[in-house]
């Protein structure tokens, strides 16, 4: 008997393959699929049904491209229109060998959210984990802004889910949700990947608060952003629409040649590559994307229709960047710059750069009152918990729309670490502002180095 | 925050790499340890500490090799006289970034025995998980036999553990043992290696006996294995004298005429493929150990003094026995046959076979009276759970002493499942029993087949 | 620049990477074509062009599948009528970065053979290598049996295309041929995948004959198997119809009794074991091929409308297997038996046993003269070659409509090394021969113990 | 037969396997010498004998490292005192299985360079290869200059090597060089890793030039770099003392603290990442040796009794280059920046940048003759084949020696690509001069933009 947790780094998204006796389940999968048919080969069982604990908006379903694969019947919720699968019930129960998985509907987050009990009859009656989905996370519980006309109605919901059902299968139930630490559905999440409920109900932030007044209100007050990919994602994941992506595609090299012509005919060129080094030397027009902030952020700049041509370091990135991408439905990779920055700098291409701004220099800025501004893209909470005086705000996902500077100032993007800086000021570049830098360390440094901080 | 066990198949030897903020402890680890650095790397964490949860012995501990490789301190009980390390006492507590290991002194198993409480101080004040050790597993507890004249005396220490120190920290806690089912330390353990204090609390089989006498009572009654590597174990786990072994050992490939001639001059010859292979064609006088119960058999029959050579019928099959060989402190694999038993076999060099009976073969011939002994290697808890009729008893570890039987008679070995039979097959051709055969398939098939089962 | 071999074990099919300057090409590809994506991606090159060097028999050529993945374009001879592609012509010369490869009509394996020279512009003008496809082998020279009327008329051409052609390149040529030993398109290869134009002038034993018209008299007296499978072969590579394989089909794990239940519905049961593992135990009905005779021998036996099951020891094995299969036209592997043949047994189900014969044994028989009949399997000309006394001659491939003996009869099949002798047990033992041994080791075991050896 | 070549990438080292029937030899093993192991088990051979084509000054030689895992013996010329080995001579004949080995003396790169002749005595008695070392290279012979007294006549026994005795083996011999294209060892060689002896007599340039005269000639006005760590490589080399390596040190994760803190103490701070990365942020006197470049110019700077400390991108980039380090004798990498330049950046600490200038700035500067200093830190060969006008040369190699600039100018860094400017721009800026700024894309873009270039 087996729970094997697949964790997608970037999306901080947790399936699980669930075994036993021959068979094995998978919640949630991923569209880049084939790790659970190793996983599934490694403990020798076949997958046999796919759940989906709810119609899923932050990526692309990989039920259907597994169940091709497979065979596998797909089961979710009936409270959405799903143009595909079986719906399933509270009480619904399904054996895998020994093993038992009993359907928990938990509305809150969506209202066709379901959690899924596991039992080991083997062993015993009492539920041994529970597959909570969006509902409960270690250390937070899902976001309840997708309906914002019923946001009391959702919360409460969710309330009623976690404190009526999940909780009552007792402490000793492992947690298995669907996010970790680091996801756009969650912002409380714990560092960690393992907890029980008995843990959550004494120390899970959101849990903690006293009434279910006082968690609605917390609810209520939560401000998410909402990246336009989602839309993409939610129609992917009704019609159950997305093409097979296997064998994922492989961008082809292009020359610096071939890569600027291509370029000229619409190209979305996204550099991977460390914020160091994109403020080092970059493509003029190209976005900063560094790896790991491809997944937070590329659904809120690049357009499904264009195709995508990568700049990168190793063909690792590479790879990476290719299944992050196609996992929130951008499938058109095209190509990636053969020989990297350095064979697009030795062909005498035009390159730029981002000087980089230490949170020393940024003080004395301010305290000499230098002509400049700075631009902070942080998010409402992070700014409302404080700034740097002087700065302005514009979140950046909402970049360059949100941005009211005239073009001819020079400018310093700001965040928490530098990496949002980074891609900031590559938006801010490709926009029309020419005199841009960036803060390499950001607020991270400037509360070291005992900067001024205030609220507004 | 993470915990990342590391699972020795064969021993079913659980050890953990538990971290955070750039920072880790090793929990009982095993003699290759590369695995370690390994983790560690991933993690971004150095390895400052090693716990042994006792002084270990059923495998060499890897501490000291670990330690060399990491300059990390190694700690443990002071019940024992360790020749190495720091000792720890009842309520130590150790920082890990934001994690804290509180020592448990949970004597029973051994006098030396100790748990680790978890807590992430970053989350709350709950323990969140715990290491036990050979004290509590998942669906058993740890073995008491190792001082036969104070059998209750640490039969009752082992509850008090349990009961007034373990389950104390709540139905939340998740239980983290150093081994999983198969190993020789238990014999009751749930193949599943994910559980909590509270559903051990509800389902552990050892926990559920209703009262302090009836767990001694159970306990006392036990009958374990003793095979006599364990002496070497303790020798080297209390002196911290085993030797590097990294990089591992890599037996040289032998011809068929320099293998033959090696085993003319004292070579133990360990035949690692399956027990059909094995059956179908072997080398006189080598040891049918197929690689899956190697680390469970080897120890009853191998001499340290002597060197190793092995038949495989891959690399993979090779590397992995070197692995678990030293893991029970054999070094002195020097060779292994270059090209199988096929390259043998085309040498023209003589080879033997073992026939296989099948149950309905087995009931005919107890019907009909036929001239043969049926010599079931199982242990005594299954020998008496129930047999074949006319079997004669002699437990695998013992042979081949136990067996009166005069060598000219026809043998059958019979076992569990047919994997005991082949060595017990193996040991009976190399000691002068020279009319062989095994059953594969033994008491799974006849129970299948519905074979008449007797009990004494 | 770079020559990147590619070889496929046990079909023994040598393809190539050839790049240069940021574009590749590919040489005969097989169909599983990863690989050369792979290749492509570590060299940084784009596959812009795939050849053809004839269109092959004794595999499905992987032109199609690696095109859809890459775009490249498709070039073979027009000599025969492909249904896809762009046909080449002598003389025509194609450039990849700063290497060039030009075409050379070299026919006599087959009408429509091509080589490659291959020169590197940036160094010189004298050929750096050759790619001869089944025109000239490393030892040896391509078989020209495929036109039984005109045998003559093709060994001279084949003649003329090497003396002529290919060899007036110049010694300092370095040769890439399309198979190595193993292939059934040649038998007198070299073990050894490396040799220039120089060496074979000199020394491979089909050039060094001293006429044209010994060379054709030792090529029309040439005797070679032709595996049934051949037609598909023809049939996908001049139609270009065989369908995708990427991501390659995974069979599922079955239970015995799903296995057993799939077989009665049409299952054509292939076991990948060794000699002896099977020799221990085996699948009533089931095939015996060992992974490495499986791509040699599955094409005489196996049928291609109907499903395939495995028996296997390891996953690696069945990854394998699917490759193999699929390269030769098997898409349909469908399921394996999960737990090998030990869940097999354990089952309770029957299995069979062949009993291995030494051959000290055969010759105890032959000269007591013991009753049973000793089946040689190899060929013609291993047969001619000297086979032992009294012995039946009757070719694996053309089993067992090609023996002639009492299936009441005791008979023990006889090979070169043992591995085809338990492919021959199994077929005799699914059509009805009941006592069936077979001989490991055979002839070589029979040349090291002086066993008496008879020509005809 | 197989030959298996070994290339470590950086040095461009080539080093290589000869194996057949169970044995197998090395050429010129490398320190990190697992790899041979490996491919020894891939064809299941064992390694009795090593050879070394000469005391090599560029690395050090794994021969003892490999000799201890192995067992297996030593051979060389006896013209050097080796400390170690067993000493060979002309005509020295050794037989691997089928394969046969002649020794060849082909003194000139060193007194005491040999030659290895492959013949394959199972196919014929031509020479089938040739292991040269750094007699002969592809595209180019060895360089003769480490006898500055007696260059005329070093460079006359290597013509006499190739000419009388190398080249004599025949046209069809296939070259295995010890080095490719990117040497130290030499500045010709051809970006391609197979050639033959027929082909380079043809095309190779130094061979090519029409005398022994014209030969000598040519290798007389040879310059190379001189890096100082050869001395520690021919100490190590000739006395066989370097220590045992595997497994290799694993430099341990420091936090910005504990890593400045290490710095304080005597660090050499090794940055590994890319020219841009480095440009964009990094390390106020740490080195910028990226990855691809550490090889060549590590042995320039870092002293060997100084722990060095690592900054890096990936744990790939810090296998890598311990390895590399390792491999010149390096083996105190002792940390390395966990979190890599990120950590340090949020840690508020202080990081410096390096304005990248492109070529069309350095065209702007110089013709309105702006105040800057241009320092070109190619070789002579490079410089004296043309620069940009009023630059200074400084080879990178004597840097920051022989640059007479005064501290407070800006200065410029510029090379061929821009690889070797940043090392150069990190040099500068550990000594002093506080305004630098390299040339990303340097003298390749420079002409790609048709800049003004000079020649003295």
């Amino acid at each position: 008997m087996f729970v094997e947790p697949v964790k997608s780094v970037g999306l901080a998204h947790l399936s699980y393959v669930v075994g036993h006796g021959g068979q094995a389940v998978v919640i949630d999968p991923r569209r880049d699929c084939e790790i659970y048919l190793e996983i599934a080969e490694k403990y020798g069982v076949a997958i046999t049904r796919i759940f989906e604990t709810h119609r899923n908006e932050d990526y692309v379903i990989g039920s259907r491209e597994l169940a091709r694969l497979t065979g596998a019947s797909i089961h979710h919720s009936g409270a959405t229109k799903f143009a595909y699968g079986e719906t399933v019930e509270e009480g619904d129960t399904f054996r895998v060998g020994g093993l038992e998985l009993m359907v928990l509907e938990t509305p809150g987050h969506t209202f066709d959210s379901i959690s899924l009990v596991l039992r080991d009859t083997t062993s015993g009656s009492a539920p041994l984990a529970v597959f909570t989905g969006d509902a409960l996370f270690i250390g937070d519980v899902g976001r309840t802004d997708f309906f914002p006309d019923r946001k009391e109605e959702v919360a409460g919901l969710l309330y009623d889910s976690i404190f009526n059902k999940i909780l009552t299968l007792g402490d000793q139930t492992i947690l298995y949700p669907a996010h970790g630490a680091g996801s756009v559905c969650g912002k409380g999440m714990a560092p960690r990947d393992f907890s029980t409920l008995g843990y959550e109900r004494m120390h899970n932030k959101a849990l903690t608060v006293g009434s279910r007044e006082a968690f609605i209100a917390r609810k209520v007050a939560e401000r998410h952003p909402l990246p336009p990919y989602f839309k993409q994602m939610e129609a992917y994941n009704q019609e159950g629409t997305p093409p097979a992506v296997l064998p994922l595609p492989r961008p082809t090299p292009f020359t610096p040649e071939a890569f600027e012509a291509r370029m000229a005919r619409g190209l979305q060129v996204v550099d991977l590559r460390s914020p160091e080094a994109f403020a080092g030397a970059f493509i003029p027009g190209s976005f900063a994307f560094p790896l790991e902030m491809l997944s937070a952020y590329a659904g809120f700049f690049l357009e499904y229709g264009t195709p995508i041509g990568l700049v990168a370091e190793t063909h690792d990135q590479i790879d990476m960047a290719v299944r992050r991408l196609v996992r929130i439905g951008y499938e058109k990779v095209v190509c990636f710059l053969e020989g990297g920055l350095a064979a697009w700098e030795q062909s005498g291409r035009a390159y730029d750069t981002i000087p980089a701004i230490h949170a020393d220099e940024l003080v004395r800025r301010i305290e000499e009152d230098d002509d400049f501004v700075l631009v902070d893209v942080r998010d409402d909470d992070e700014w409302d918990a404080g700034h740097l005086p002087g700065a302005v705000h514009a979140f950046l996902g909402d970049l360059p729309g949100n941005l009211d500077v005239d073009k001819s100032r020079r400018i310093t993007t700001f965040c928490g670490s530098g990496a949002r800086a980074i891609i900031a000021a590559s938006i801010l570049k490709q926009n029309g502002w020419t005199t841009v830098e960036d803060s390499l360390g950001s607020m991270m440094a400037c509360q070291k180095r005992g900067c001024p901080i205030e609220r507004d």
